[in-house]
């Protein structure tokens, strides 16, 4: 039996694939990392009505700092272990949060955010170089197929998918 | 007498002038020319209506790639010496078009995209490193007002303004 919820998550996942194919052409002209972030925030945000912001930060001497990104001015550095981006790389792991405001250090860049995505972006040698970070202006926006996506999404950046 | 024009003419680079001393106050946290230039993008395409694509191309390695932006998926790669952003490299000067279809070899990333401003954006020691590309979906949408705020928000990318 196919019910509406499993036909929801079904369209994310498959647009989730279309947006990465799509990706994964565009990328085999230039490797640079800056121009492919770039081109994943674009057709990310454009694609995907439930994103606000959509970009990511970049681990550059111990410091996350901003990158390319789609949405409202964000902040261009985040206060180091702290908040769900400094999480997400402490841990070593994706976070999905449902209500930013109930993080522990949440860092409100845009106070029209209520729920977060963060996946990790590693290199080749499996260094973490960044985050890909989604905010919705609904809570509980998001779901593991979202997260899911964007790990795929994450893993072209370097080649690493 | 104040006209209709001067008034807007006087409003657009007010404006201008507005979002230069927000990005000066924000670019004295952090050096990072990506960082910066993902801050300006956002900050000019959410406070211009007319600006339909906002962003940056850099200038590495003789190529011309893009970089931070706003608006809807751009071309990663510039065919060299090529369209608007190449001819102003090429010539060492701001360009303003009012018609992009008439630009000879211009580059249509998107098929909206009608007039289109491009300044230079150079390091402190006066070399090109890239260029700052505004498109309008309007043409004749923008003014000498536009490339003299455009320059001065370019100059500040690099501590050169």
């Amino acid at each position: 039996m196919t019910t509406a919820k499993e036909t929801r998550h079904e369209r994310l996942v498959a647009r989730y694939g279309r947006i990465a194919a799509q990706l994964d052409e565009l990328y085999a002209k230039l490797t640079d990392p800056i121009s492919r972030m770039g081109s994943a925030a674009a057709l990310l945000h454009h694609k995907m009505p439930h994103f606000f912001w959509t970009g990511f930060y970049r681990l550059v001497d111990g410091d996350l700092i901003v990158g390319p990104y789609q949405g409202p001015l964000a902040c261009m550095l985040l206060e180091r272990h702290t908040g769900v981006c400094w999480a997400a790389i402490d841990r070593g792991e994706s976070i999905l949060v449902a209500d930013v405001h109930a993080f522990p250090g949440h860092i409100a860049c845009d106070g029209r955010s209520n729920s977060e995505v963060v996946v990790l972006v590693r290199d080749g040698d499996g260094e973490i170089r960044g985050v890909l970070d989604v905010d919705a202006d609904k809570p509980a926006a998001f779901t593991p197929a979202d997260v899911e996506g964007l790990e795929q999404i994450a893993a072209l950046i370097y080649g690493t998918g």
